[in-house]
């Protein structure tokens, strides 16, 4: 019989709501589910938050304390959906407590922190797991099945983008993510790890970085409340203001260990880009486009076709593609962000359920830390800095090149 | 403090899969809700089935006998996620038993059912609404939006197409889709409505239509079983088949009562269409442009923009559109199905949660259907067919032209 | 050795133009030429235009009395770029003078005087073509190549649109295009004859035509000069008015004699659409996409395309496709309005080289007319009006369907 | 009166085309043209491909020795169509002789050459012209009024792409562009430099750059004849091969003198993308993005644009954006390489005929060069590179910033 699983969610906000609707929704998805999420305890800053989400969100319980919560034996999985700067210090509470674990992106602060938190789900043999859902967008996991099965041949050069532009006005509130001991970067962590994941799916480890780094707007209004509202925010133009000391955005060019290049290139001030997310890969024998504002659809094109029809094939998602059997029944019924939500869900409990490292664990989301180190230094330096290797035994639970 | 209300979900296929997923989603993102959906029953067409649905869609109880589940006190609203063939009969009982309804799309087989329906939740003062999500889409809202504040000027000229491929393979299955009994009609009821609904919503009332209704696969393979999968449905060119009695495709011109003209083109033999639903208005001071592949973005051009600086508009909805409250903090991050559905169910318990009947209604369903008769009897006939107009009382939950 | 071809071009305007620099340019793309071009004479309505034609357009000599011209026994062509009302006159008198010609489109004013100018060619025995020049984009062109080679199957269904929004503002001056004693018709003649032209050359005769023909702007502004300028033309919003007697837009269904269905739609009022000259086309082994805004594309879906990679394939026409030799050696160098017209006045060369009538010839505009006709009736009466079959005789060089 | 000058054109290959199209066109477009171009004298390798290209290009006269046509007094201006290897004699010794020049891109080898070239137009007081015609595209010169007018503000981020697949397959011959001693460098001067042109157009100069220019393919069959096809050429597996010494790729980071950064990436090796040129500039108050495989098109974002209209808008040029007056009646009817040309014809002939030079001239071509050495540069080195200024007296006929 189906197993259930009990989930503390530990965060309200944004990310809170995304994933509440992800436990709700994924054994309607895919049935049957490997193992039923049950919502059991959500942890906020303070009763009151907690309480509001715990109706908004429907789980049993609301708690302010994530210790307790992660003491008691009734819970199964610990999902993090808080700032950066706590993920390290309760995803090794949680895994010396043996709880399975999700944790939102970036996994930490940088590499040492999402070291000390790998160290800690290894040592304590729990199913981990960073919620880099871009990838699940069945486009992107169809890129990775043509690609896997050779079909654009050796790969030359990818191109990664992740630009938006939510925080291109001046008097855009100073948010947590402008502020360097809370969010370790700005667009480089924030969004830039997303597409260094993507990278790191696709084509493999990267193995060097050269960037530029710059800061654009160097203070911004302080915000009373600290809420993250993100393209939703207030501008307060009267306010008195805070300094940035984060990146606005990441202009950069790649080496990766199978031998491509590429680039890299990230902003959150990029006027008239939303949630710009593109890849492009030249292979020796193909090409791949996606594009997530679009992303019900995967451009493909195959050197081999006929001279007179060939091009990029504009293949939309559905039944015949990865994760169609669980989504809608015809391609481009649509895929939001629900659908990457509960398709990450749904990976996390089969990997739960089977025992099985899911793709990215924290030996991943460590991997990545590394790059947006180098990316940092890079951005400081100017020059070309190498990617540290992940030892070993870092890589026993990492997703293999 | 927020009632709660129980609901009885008839049938627990592909649709109520997604009214599943949003009454567990809706109060999550639309918060604080208008009221909280609680999952009280599900029927379907046998025990085992019912039983399936319950577990997969998180229902408290099963049944598979939808009459005795109307006819209980707890039950406050009814969803009817079956065939059209039975959306009539389980309407009607549901209005006399005092609940409000929820209806899947087409309303009825015609104008005649619809008609009763529609008197049956008039006399019982029920709130009721048929589920023509599309127009839930924020872009479509947000053209609805430009329509009414005038910045398009009058309507000259309205396209809608809904175009797919599913059905165009000749070995697939003959579900009841390609009955009349059942269906009612073919492309014209399955998702020409669905345009004929966006153009009553952005335009007003279709007066007269004149059509083209060909069947281009007379015989299909039967089906064991009756399950309707729509593109995920296998091949068997192997089976005994069985006759297709509905259109598989309309091409039509429409008048509407504003004295704009337009074209409806429905297809599900369209080789490369998905789920291709797309508007084209032109107006006296500006155009609208919406493809429902590309779902997030709605594309506007305003006739008075300076000449060197004039052209569409792509905007990808988001905080700033309508729902942007409920939805994601950042344009593109992405509408799905899922979304659609979401909002619709906030529509839905917002009317009842006020008493004001939302739109669509029965009435703006039994329109709708009036529509679907007279483009069936144009295809016949091959003349210009004259709407049948509602009388006052039909208007009184139309939505205003 | 290449033969040297004395041209005598009635009209210098935008048309003239176009011309021009094809008849200069046309043998450097397509070498060896099959024949060479001379701009011997051009005619103007007055002595001072024809002058300035001359020198602008790099003619030999300049004419105001075209009837002259045409007596002359050392031209071999004449080309008509007059506007349509005169077409015929000159036609006629010039293929009782023996010359080969090449008149823009539309041919005439109505099936009438097309089947007048149709048998004076046809007994002269000279080479006649129509100026459809959007049927040589290449991309139209590949499409043609699909469609004959059997990979879209029989054809279903077609849909053409011709969307321009020239002619929007109410204050744009009433040039001779809409005066139906001089252009025949509005939109149907002007800009909808080239969707019947790429219908016919695409899909074959069309057999049944039904149709709205609106005139929105029922007066404008007087021109002083009548001098035509189209989207650049001024507005003159304090002028006095003069009456529009032609159709500002036709919406309409198709039946072609093949038995396939469609529509046309063609507007000079739709806003944001510049040059919007769009075919849609079902078949049953797949379909076809071409937009003439974004020319150096076609898109093409093959159904037997394997599962998880099915998709319009984006084809930029270059060196492997039609007309390849002559243009440019890499794709989407681009293609542009002078591209069309240096490929029509190739294939007409051609035609005169080797004494086989080119497609469309007059008796394809005729039949084109004979469709401009049924839609002017229906457009008036609204019912389906059958298109006047070609005789035997008249199809001697109309197009193979 | 308007003058005729004399053009002695060497080299008739694919661009020798383009040119004289444009020569025979450019006074039909705009007119009064500012002066008449006289095709007199074209120059190939041998009398016989001379005398092909005379009668093909409409020459008056053929020769196969540019030294004694550049020595005739009665040629005004001459048209430099050679491979990169020659441009440096031929363009010293025809300023020597007081000739205007017109020369293909890229200007030189390298700085040192193009150096020389300057230096010798400069002090020979002519009309100097470096051949990038894709910043004659209407469109991209809409971008640069744009910019100019502030209306996206200071401009932070550029990144420009030259896409290309014609020499992605390893068994494409090696032409002229694959030998360091003709081309001087692979990708980054044959396609490179167009964007580092448009770079410096749109932006202004760029001060340094980072690069990675990897070579793909180490050898390609020899050709007999060495002629240059591009993606016309045939495939010849099993020729004897010879050495490409030149990079096949180049991705690259740019900083700009006046603040912005950026980024070039060009390849030959892209499969799917042909002649993809793109750029996408952020600035403080908007965005401009451009396509030129949909060259009719600009994208201009204005961040000032009501929060539920803002987005990108698609605008077509025509008869109100710049050259429109020459071009089209309408926008979208097209613009081709062709176009291109012909416009660049005309800005040269202006600026003879008002004795100012364009842009760009032999400066900006000579800035062009530089950016291209620091590329190689930077590839061999991997680090950043700064770009040489230019000196006062450089800068004379440099492009303002």
């Amino acid at each position: 019989m189906t197993k259930t699983l009990n989930i503390a969610m530990i965060g309200g906000g944004f990310m809170g709501k995304a994933h509440a609707m992800a436990y709700a929704s994924m054994p309607m998805f895919f049935w049957p589910a490997p193992a039923i999420p049950h919502r059991k305890v959500v942890v906020d800053v303070t009763d009151e938050l907690a309480e509001a989400a715990r109706q908004r969100f429907g789980f049993d319980e609301a708690s302010s304390d994530w210790r307790e919560v992660i003491a008691r034996d009734d819970i199964d999985v610990i999902d993090i959906c808080t700032p950066n700067n706590v993920h390290a210090e309760i995803a090794i509470a949680a895994a010396k407590a043996g709880k399975h674990i999700i944790c939102e992106k970036p996994l930490a602060r940088g590499g040492e922190e999402a070291k000390a938190m790998l160290d800690a789900v290894e040592k304590a043999g729990v199913i981990h797991m960073v919620a880099f859902n871009y990838r699940r967008t069945p486009a992107v996991a169809l890129a990775k099945k043509y690609i896997d099965e050779g079909r654009i041949g050796e790969i030359l050069n990818f191109r990664g983008t992740y630009l938006q532009d939510w925080s291109a006005d001046p008097d855009g509130p100073l948010s947590w993510r402008f502020q360097k001991k809370i969010a370790g970067s700005g667009t480089i962590g924030d969004i830039g790890t997303h597409v260094v994941d993507l990278a790191h799916y696709l084509v493999g480890p990267i193995s060097a970085v050269s960037a530029l780094t710059p800061t654009y707007i160097k203070s911004r209004p302080l915000q009373s409340g600290g809420v993250d509202k993100l393209g939703a925010s207030e501008k307060n133009s009267g306010a008195p203001r805070g300094e940035v000391d984060v990146d606005d955005e990441v202009v950069s060019m790649l080496k990766f260990e199978c031998g491509a290049i590429g680039s890299l290139e990230a902003t959150r001030n990029g006027y008239g880009r939303n949630n710009f997310i593109t890849l492009e890969i030249h292979g020796t024998k193909g090409s791949i486009l996606f594009n997530y504002e679009r992303r019900d659809e995967l451009q493909v094109m195959f050197a081999d076709d006929p001279a007179d029809a060939r091009g990029f094939r504009t293949v939309y998602t559905g039944p015949a593609h990865p994760y169609g059997e669980g989504l809608w029944p015809i391609p481009a019924l649509g895929i939001g962000y629900s659908e990457t939500k509960i398709i990450e869900c749904y990976d996390f409990f089969n990997a739960i359920a089977s025992g099985e490292q899911p793709s990215p664990s924290f030996a991943d989301g460590y991997l990545t830390e590394l790059v947006a180190d180098a990316l940092i230094t890079s951005g400081e330096t100017e020059q070309w800095v190498k990617v540290q290797s992940l030892t070993a035994a870092d890589k026993r639970t990492a997703v293999p090149a």
